[in-house]
């Protein structure tokens, strides 16, 4: 970091504080005083603490307390939660975070929030909560919220905000500028103001900065943007997310089956959106539950991990199997025994390379159907060369470790098949669970790894009791 | 999906193509027809086809062809690459299509493009070919793009644009409106008004919605918005990333040592950051080179997996070094040799679920000193605990195979070990990593997985040969 001149103004402290070693974090010093608060039971420090701090900072230390002290900073600062804070918190905190509250604190909170943040908080609520909630919302935003409830999970529905800046196609500019200045209903943030048709269907959009830089008399149609494209309330999330990635999208009208505009979904969801699906893909590939926080409770975390192991467990119990087929000969060759995990954990590895590749490749929709057997057969040859090469290497070991020349060809050989098996079983497996409809990375990396011990120690056992014995 | 209406006007082609089974990805017939006229060298044909397209999707098509199929296309499209399908491309394919095309076809190109694309693309370039192209730019576009590769590789400086809007802090709305009606060189996007002191030190932002809203002699300084912060020239490209996540930003101001404003960064490139971070991260946990992408050719992608697996082969034998120490053991009771892979196997699954959520707390700021050693603490109980439960039904499931209660006893224990390790393992190392600066999810995997192979096998084999024998 450079050195910084002095800043003429009040925000020198949050400033300076932004520009230290770890200059996106709140100070540790300032988390510490917020639990010495806590305990201290110190209401009035615990707001002047958390005052000048932005909600999702906020939400940020509510997550990292302990249950205890989190019930103990609802108590005190419980009223001052607020719409924003809430809708930052993470799912099974916010929660308990709800049962704790007031319920006018709560009420307060949610008529301050935007529809789309009402409908995450609610959505997973049971009927009793859910109408508590709805009841605080006026009129329409309760209708609002309701009919984004009526679309499915994860659909673009239940993404999009109802609030759409709208003109008609034939408006000028001016006619436009006018308009906004007498509404007084506009949402927090938009971007674009959409162009519709008499019958509300969207034709099109024109940047707000475009309008801001064009004269009175210019018609809208002028301005329109080549980007535009709608997106149904249908769509899935994750399918939002992809086309506000790949076309650079700041904001999308959404519509429903008679093609008429019914929301928008801004590029902040997307993002969150694209975040998430991201995290999910990486807890899966690694055989977590895709809900795991780093602020689960010990129970949490063993019921988020605990089915994979027991999946693993069995599947270890298998490739076990294949090893107890040929305990003669290992009683033998007892360098079979040294040896084997070797060949069994190269075609883990590189199994799991390929899978990784494969998985996101289809998840970044950039694995398709035109190029699928090309990739197949690179994988196929990578795999083949890998397995040359490591055999080679793995041959001339196992020759000067154990000084036998069939004990290095055995493993070479098992190495090359195994290899070879591990690159197909990484490439065929995902395609074929997201051929099924599955999510490749959700069980693709237990039967790789299960293929290739089973591979692996067949092969190389199986060779040496025919080689060896 | 549901029924579609009829949509009056020219763009029901493109429209009812995205409604179909995979609605966000060009027709896999129409990928057939690029492909046949690339064959044909059918050079109209091909601009037919590819004129309605996005550029991101030709970009795509582009990246999809095979390397002789490219240079084809070149042939026959190449005069009408422009900078946005060039941006488009994944950086180590856009560098053979630089060589490709035409000088001339190249100075347009990036004639056309923001001042942070340009910088991208040439960032990687050698100094006679980065020199090429910028003589293309106008002076002023030049130095924007050498004053931007003046910063750090991967900071603040290379992601922004150095085009800004800025109004001086004391202006009302009317003036603000009038200055924008006259100026004809506005950035393609901008969601912000900056204000600025007379020393250029930005104060505070004016979202474009409220600026329309506004009366014209509102002054700007009431329409400020509170989420206003800005982002040091230096900073990571990965902290802006977060602070854009975090704080819900749609832009920054960009300030340079001395807290002068120099740019802007724009949502849609932080999405950009934190798409590319992700993949990064499961990537490198999966030990494939952070630049593998589907399109590779066979040696390129052995490239980027053989080093890793290398290193693997290395630690594989490092762990067989450990069996090979009890070697006389497993002689006499070969039960072992079947059972040891499933010790190790829980101990490598167990381990890597929790370096997995470890490396993503530390990449989303979430694990941190406030509350690092409660996650310890809360890893090594989960990793006593399935240890526990998973050393009761292994050392029943062994002593019914192998009938032998010690056996039963010796894997139920260094079961425990092996998995109480696994958890501190998986969590101590990618911390011990990102102390000593280097990232958690490029070594971690490999460490992990040493530490789960050689404990297990000698938990379990130290434990047979002290009771077994």
């Amino acid at each position: 970091m450079t050195e910084q001149s002095p800043i003429p103004d009040d925000q020198t402290a949050e400033k300076s504080a932004e520009r230290e070693e770890d200059e996106y974090l709140p100070r540790p010093e300032l988390l510490q005083q917020i639990d010495a608060a806590i305990e201290a039971e110190d209401a009035a420090e615990l707001n002047t603490l958390l005052e000048p701090m932005h909600a999702a900072d906020i939400a940020d230390v509510i997550e990292n307390l302990d249950p205890a002290e989190r019930r103990a900073f609802i108590g005190l600062y419980g009223g001052e939660i607020d719409g924003e804070i809430l809708s930052e918190i993470d799912e099974a905190i916010r929660d308990q975070i709800i049962e704790m509250l007031p319920r006018e604190v709560l009420a307060d909170a949610v008529r301050e929030m935007d529809s789309d943040d009402v409908v995450d908080l609610i959505e997973d609520m049971d009927e009793p909560e859910r109408e508590e909630i709805l009841s605080a919302l006026d009129a329409g935003d309760r209708a609002a919220v309701q009919q984004s409830l009526a679309y499915p999970e994860y659909s673009a529905g239940r993404m999009m905000q109802s609030e759409v800046v709208t003109a008609p196609e034939h408006w000028t500019v001016g006619e436009t500028l006018d308009f906004l200045r007498n509404e007084d209903w506009l949402p927090e943030q938009f971007y674009h103001v959409v162009l519709v048709d008499p019958r509300r269907h969207p034709i099109g959009y024109v940047t707000l900065g475009r309008l801001l830089a064009a004269k009175r008399s210019t018609p809208l149609k002028e301005l329109e943007e080549d980007s535009f494209r709608t997106v149904s309330v249908y769509a899935d999330e994750g399918d939002v997310a992809y086309i506000f990635n790949q076309y650079h999208l700041i904001s999308a009208p959404v519509v429903d089956g008679d093609d008429r505009l019914v929301g928008v979904i801004t590029i902040d969801d997307a993002m969150s959106v694209l975040d998430e699906e991201h995290e999910e893909d990486i807890l899966r590939l690694a055989g977590v539950g895709e809900d795991s926080a780093i602020t689960d409770t010990v129970m949490e975390t063993l019921r988020q991990r605990i089915p994979w192991l027991a999946v693993n467990l069995v599947t270890a119990i298998v490739a076990s199997l294949v090893i107890a087929v040929f305990e003669n000969t290992i009683q033998q060759v007892v360098a079979l025994a040294v040896l084997m995990p070797i060949v069994a954990s190269m075609g883990g590895n590189a199994g799991t390379q390929t899978l990784t590749v494969a998985v996101r490749a289809l998840a970044t929709k950039s694995l398709t159907g035109s190029n699928v057997w090309r990739v197949v057969r690179r994988e196929a040859v990578v795999g083949l060369l890998n397995g040359l090469a490591f055999a080679v290497v793995m041959g001339v070991v196992a020759w000067f470790w154990f000084d036998g020349v069939s004990l290095a060809a055995v493993i070479g050989i098992a190495m090359v098949v195994n290899l070879a098996i591990a690159a197909l079983a990484g490439i065929l497996i995902p395609l074929a669970l997201e051929k099924a409809g599955a999510d490749p990375a959700l069980a693709s990396g237990t039967f790789v790894t299960t293929v290739t011990d089973v591979v692996g120690f067949f092969a190389f056992l199986g060779l040496a009791s025919a080689v060896l014995i």
